[in-house]
């Protein structure tokens, strides 16, 4: 059985979403599992010294106007929130929740709180949005909510951004392939030949 | 007769001269030219506070990963250059300076100096090494190690650069298509559906 694709992302980030509408069929295609590991970008960026793509100058007002683009060119529903950037401990706390309760649910949950934030508005920062997103793919409302002030869940996640950055991961969506590792949906063709061929 | 594709680059950077070897068939299939635009990147780091890529934490580890990997990929010749990022004003003034003589040659020079750095591994910063790499394509070597030093190029290329930044361009390489900016190697595909359908 080979290892499922490790998906790193942030909640806030904008082309994480559009490429978690993506990675699942690109996993599928080659046999792969996605293995969602939700993460704070905030953390990387204290260490990069880099800060969220719209806040930098010049590069901001391009990406204003690459995402609704790139989102068009993909086919994917997009709208950027009117609060952005938004912290992501809550949402990020519910997919580590899900993942130790039942993987095989992550899928759902994550699209479900990306889609609550880039498509519907809902700000999912805060804990009653995200649990309510959550529960519209069939878990606990309870669980849900009750996972974003658990101290086991905030150390779990604690762990995993760690893991992540020591692993070398510094941005949003973050793919690895095996060892290899991915950045960005302007990534995934590579990703996609990397799995066809076993490497290049 | 369509207007031609504006091509933004800095001869330090591996990304632009990997685009730089796919954007004449890029904009051929639709009947464009070329604007080739060397830029100094140093004059936007100093603006929107970035720094070269292999500069970052962490991003830096990633890209002298990616740069070999992207290049294969596409199939392009690529050494990552012994000495990195240099300062790049020769170059681009001999760019400059065949424009104002002949636009058509200027394709073969911004090959023959972006090759000479990223395949040959010659430092292209160095004004009579420049030279000799722009005469390789024919042109006279006497001419363009002369227009390094001459005050005219030299302001040509300031306002270049200025009017660079001020329509936006902050990375490399960066290309318009009328008014449309696109970033990266990895927007090519937008800018080939862009082209083929007007937009999208």
């Amino acid at each position: 059985m080979p290892s499922p694709l490790r998906f790193h992302f942030d909640f806030s980030s904008p082309y994480g979403y559009l490429a978690s509408e993506r990675i699942e069929a690109l996993a599928a295609r080659h046999g792969r599992a996605v293995d969602w590991r939700p993460m704070l970008l905030g953390a990387v960026f204290k260490i990069a010294g880099t800060q969220p793509l719209t806040s930098v100058p010049l590069k901001g007002d391009y990406t204003r106007r690459d995402l609704p683009r790139s989102a068009r060119f993909h086919g994917i529903e997009f709208r950027m929130p009117s609060t952005f950037p938004i912290a992501t401990q809550a949402p990020a706390r519910i997919v580590v929740w899900q993942r130790s309760v039942d993987p095989g649910g992550c899928a759902a949950i994550v699209r479900a709180l990306y889609r609550a934030y880039f498509v519907e508005n809902r700000d999912i920062s805060n804990a009653d949005v995200a649990a309510d997103a959550a529960a519209t793919t069939g878990v606990s409302r309870d669980g849900a909510r009750a996972a974003i002030d658990d101290p086991a869940i905030k150390d779990a996640l604690r762990r995993d951004v760690d893991a992540a950055i020591a692993a070398g991961v510094f941005g949003s969506p973050f793919v690895f392939v095996d060892d290899e590792p991915f950045w960005g949906l302007d990534r995934f063709e590579q990703i996609d030949r990397w799995l066809a061929q076993g490497g290049f």
